[in-house]
């Protein structure tokens, strides 16, 4: 479930090994370019930690956020 | 399942779409960098195809190809 | 330089290695669901060959190709 | 250059793009499952943060750290 902290848009996956988690980051990436709107992100082994915000707006959560958001779950 | 066919290990992969079917690329060029054995392999759209051979020992099916397959196998 | 040939446009790409053919690799496919155009493609260690044509106007070259392709170029 | 603080190898790599960072990052991801040796890092658009300690080692820069750190400055 992502949780809305410091306006920004936050959730943490966790997977089985570090190829499944860069596997996740892959197909991430992949939406993030195709909806020109890039998380801050960070991982380390099995865990993948995203922070989504909007730079142009004032980083603050918009509907951008809520889409990519939306598309990354889509990936689970 | 891999089929033995002109000295090559052979398997078709299908997925859901291109950015499931690239996820399973990265994990399977993970492997293949980590076994220190690559394929020959190509990719349209949501399938990808993978032949697997030796080239130092005369281009045959050698334990390494048999290896690397069982570790693709492992990622589905 | 891409090739005119069967229908398809087509270029053969070399690296150093497999890791820096893969991040190639990496590169076009995040461009290719971009432009929600992919290409038929094949990798063996260090080269990677690459064809483009839409299948939707029935498998011949169109402006979606030439685009991909200038795409392509321009991550090198 | 990598410097050494809080127990961990820390280097910033700045990009020209995302996909370029991108790139980066998936060349690592095959350096650190080769060497079983995984960063912390942390990425948003062209920036890529990583820092390096062995959990194992009880959270201090091993051999390990030094290792992927000159890995990972060969790719660039």
């Amino acid at each position: 479930m992502w949780t809305e902290q410091n306006n920004q848009l936050y959730k943490k996956f966790t997977f089985k090994n570090f190829s499944e988690a860069f596997a996740f980051m892959t197909r991430v990436a992949i939406e993030a370019e195709r909806l020109n709107h890039h998380p801050y992100w960070s991982n380390v082994w099995n865990t993948v930690e995203i922070w989504l915000q909007t730079h142009d707006a004032g980083n603050i959560v918009t509907q951008k956020d809520y889409d990519l958001a939306k598309q990354i779950d889509c990936l689970l």
